[in-house]
């Protein structure tokens, strides 16, 4: 039976796309195939893409319904997600019997090794492709998961995710073309024959790839590990965030459906979901078929993965505590603006917020003048009060709280210290159902020793605590310890003074962090561009791998070789 | 002060050799700098290389001595290696204090790092070309800890070693150049101006990494893990196998030695040598300092160290059981011959040796006729009797056994069925205090399954299992079985059958092994050659890693990235 979508099809579409791709990881300048905008989908968009009103369609007419995946081994049905807008999503999914599922999937391993490199990657593209065209749909499923107001459900569950999985297939075909298919190789022997071998060396899979999805960014966050496992020739295990698994299946369904057309088992990628209180993820990590794992929660289970996957490579996305220097800046108001946005923005709910400003207590010079902790402190909380002031605006920019956690947490937080900014309840009229909260701001001071300061944990939320330090010297200190010790996903400073410049950037190499410096415009710290900029460093606690780099991919696949007599 | 060897006076020297070594990696052709022949070091051979007898005498030199390195933090002296020849070495070495020592360590990264990957490449290569400058004086110093013959040390410690690090170098160096240093990134954002950001990447090591020895190949083991932390940013403590010292402690010295030239501190290279019964490597491993471990040696204390050494990415290699399936052959000569010379190098004490021979029960066609298995096992048996006929020639090939444990697991095996080829106790009359023994050869049936069968394990040592099996298909399931259980580095095969070789290559392809097919000339199973062939395949039980490839250098650094407004 010939595939629909042939090798030549694939190539014609796809190639100049990986190719652009592969420049854009070497070069690290800005590019995207996958637009930002809503309107460019759609009519007079993308060609084949659903428009805004189709998209919305599309998403209302999967509720309520049961996504049939016709993966083998079914034993049920489960589901019962509930937007953090309010609504039920109604959606029912394929409970797999992982007896029959996972022995399916490592049987479709041979032909998607003997597929190659390069056909794997253009598979790996006309995938991409198709959720793209539906990135309406899945800016909907995006928003009702992780509580994400819709512009940033559109664009970071859309495009960006979109980018993400697209750099990691370059990365993963690049690796795996290190190494030629064929060598001849011939070592003299002075006057006898020399020693002549010929040899074949073909990258292979390790095994079932296990996604473990979060509830935060069920694409963004998935998408890399996925792309990156299925290039180099593995089988994908998807298992989503029991509340975030819409997102997930509609991916599964349309890599199942590209794979079937390529003319490949569509058993190379399959759903996960599982019971309320089944725990799936730790039964399946722990599976012998199980070699790679990608993950992206808390830290207590990313470290028991560590621990106990042992059978697998593990890459986890953890929990830090991301820290923001304030020195000095020649822009006040760009800074204050710029930090509020990065407070707000999904109510703080993103891996990458900054938590703590570490402020000298005897104040920093601006170009607006010397201003003291309590200035700069109270300008921030105004910043932000003025940013969030209209309802439709905040709501616009915080989305909805996720879940209760972190309404319990938001709550804790304001008996931390004194309260520099409350945090505000906002009304959606849309959504009278969801949990909308403003960022709150608790003072503390590190010089009160007693005990673990709050500040060197994650406060997942939006919670900012203003550190009062005894000196730039002393921030910088506690920057050092507080990767060290708790790992970060970002670090940001501003500064007028190259000497305080080196000494931060001095820390974030020492101790394996990412840094921004003296962001002011419509760039935050919390944002990273896919083909650009590194998410996390792998080198400290929050995370043991960087989307993307080679490590990412490099141990997903072996090289193996064959020698043969000539 | 001014370095004697400037960046400029490295390059010149280097960089060809750097180049070289990056075409070889890619190409996987024949190549390397590092010339086997004894007799191209010395007067008329490669300049400033010490000759036969220089190298003797320098090696003489360093006996009944103390090394000392000038290292912070001695606290004592240590030592004790006794020659599986007999000789005493009587060389003492500087004892540790860690807490010294390690903090000098660390405080030598911000410099090495600031040096930038071309630098700390050429300084690699400047270390290789003094260890490659005193071969000769190696070779002693690995024969009389490994046990080795000298030609053997000669070359697997001297040229293919230097081979290896090299390698790891230029893999190394390739890894930090894929992302550029600096990145102009713009974002158009419609009529308003661009996003645009400066941004810098620095690759920087993760901090310490720890070299654990080995016994029987203390230089080539340990070249790939201690140049490819060394080359990618990061202090190396060099931790011998207490009976293989001398070594690594002239490597470490002749580091030191260049590092100092070069304007670096040369406390980047150290000896951790510890005092009898200590067992350092279980403290060091787990200490907070180092990031990084290469572990060559048992499988208990390897996956000990990956259970355990969670601060530290951990590269192991440890035992596997090496299989041969003979299923058919148009060389039965050349065959035979092979087969011969692989169980007698080094006494079998090769972690490539092959240990299992899967020979149908029913026999094997050849292109001397039918052979039943009993005619091929005996035929195997005359072939290594007859190789190891003469004296001279055994203990040139054969070396001598490196412990009493392997002599221990010789004289056991011969209880674990019935013998074929007796072993037989060889004399060395210029050492005659050296265990020199031929390999024993048992005869097993794969068919008796009451327990664990003897050859599901590893048996270090010369020793070869020739295991009857009910058919070459059974053959290829139990290939499949020892692979995935205990894993292996090597696998050959023997076929004329283009079935057979599809079979063989698919399990191997499955279960992650590197492949050697009807090796009937002068390359054996057990030996590989850097930039062309793999050693390992990272993949199976034997070793989580690969020599070498992206994944044994991509997470021994972070790129680190500093994004600032433009």
């Amino acid at each position: 039976m010939a595939a629909e979508l042939s090798p030549h099809l694939l190539s014609e579409k796809h190639r100049p796309t990986l190719d652009r791709a592969l420049e854009a990881i070497r070069s690290r300048d800005y590019w995207s195939p996958h637009p930002e905008h809503p309107k460019a989908y759609g009519e007079g968009g993308a060609p084949g893409s659903l428009g805004a009103a189709e998209g919305k369609a599309a998403f209302d007419a999967v509720l309520h319904t049961r996504i049939d995946l016709a993966q083998p081994g079914t034993d049920g049905w489960t589901g019962g997600e509930v937007s953090p807008y309010g609504p039920e999503l109604a959606v029912e999914y394929p409970h797999a019997d992982l007896d029959v599922l996972l022995p399916a999937m490592r049987a479709a391993m041979p032909a998607w090794r003997e597929a190659g490199p390069e056909t794997r990657a253009l598979v790996c593209l006309e995938i991409l492709a198709r959720i793209s065209a539906r990135t309406h749909e899945f800016a909907h499923a995006v928003m009702h998961t992780s509580g994400q107001a819709f512009m940033m459900a559109f664009q970071a569950g859309g495009p960006h995710a979109q980018d993400r999985g697209l750099e990691a297939v370059a990365y993963a075909y690049e690796e795996q073309l290190r190494v030629p298919r064929t060598a001849d190789w011939s070592k003299p022997q002075g006057k006898r024959d020399p020693l002549a071998l010929h040899k074949t060396f073909t990258p292979a899979g390790r095994g079932i790839s296990l996604l473990i999805g979060c509830n935060t960014f069920p694409t963004w966050n998935s998408y890399p590990g996925l792309f990156a496992s299925l290039a180099t020739g593995n089988p994908v295990l998807v298992k989503p965030h029991p509340r975030a698994i819409l997102p997930l299946a509609l991916t599964v369904q349309l890599a199942r459906e590209v794979l079937t057309e390529a003319g490949f088992d569509p058993n190379l990628v399959t759903l996960a979901a599982e019971h309320p209180g089944e725990g799936i993820a730790k039964t399946l990590a722990v599976r012998p078929e199980i070699k790679i794992i990608d993950y992206t929660g808390s830290t207590e289970f990313g470290d028991w993965l560590e621990a106990n996957a042992r059978q697998a490579q593990v890459y986890t996305e953890k929990a830090g505590v991301n820290t923001i220097v304030v020195d000095s800046t020649d822009d006040y108001r760009g800074m204050l603006a710029n930090l509020a946005f990065s407070f707000s923005l999904y109510s703080g709910q993103m891996c990458t917020t900054p938590q703590n400003l570490l402020i000298p207590r005897s104040g920093i010079t601006t170009d607006a003048g010397d201003k003291t902790y309590d200035d700069v402190v109270g300008d921030i909380a105004a910043a932000v009060t003025g940013l969030l002031g209209d309802d439709a605006r905040a709501n616009g920019l915080l989305g909805a709280l996720v879940n209760p956690d972190v309404k319990a947490r938001l709550d804790a937080a304001a008996h931390l210290g004194e309260v520099a900014l409350p945090s505000r309840e906002v009304t959606n009229p849309e959504f009278p159902d969801a949990t909308v909260r403003t960022p709150v701001i608790v003072k503390l001071d590190a010089a009160k020793t007693d005990g673990e300061p709050p500040y060197l944990a994650e406060c997942f939320g939006p919670v900012s605590f203003a550190v009062a330090v005894d000196s730039t010297a002393d921030a910088v200190e506690l920057l050092r310890r507080t990767i060290r010790e708790k790992g970060a996903m970002t670090v940001g400073a501003y500064t007028t003074s190259e000497e305080v410049e080196r000494a931060v950037e001095g820390v974030c190499l020492d101790e394996s962090a990412q840094l921004s410096l003296n962001l002011t415009g419509g760039v935050y710290v919390n944002q990273t561009a896919a083909f650009s900029d590194f998410h996390g460093s792998g080198g400290n606690p929050a995370a043991n791998a960087a989307l993307c780099d080679g490590a990412f991919v490099s141990n997903r696949f072996r090289t193996l070789e064959v020698r043969r007599q000539r």
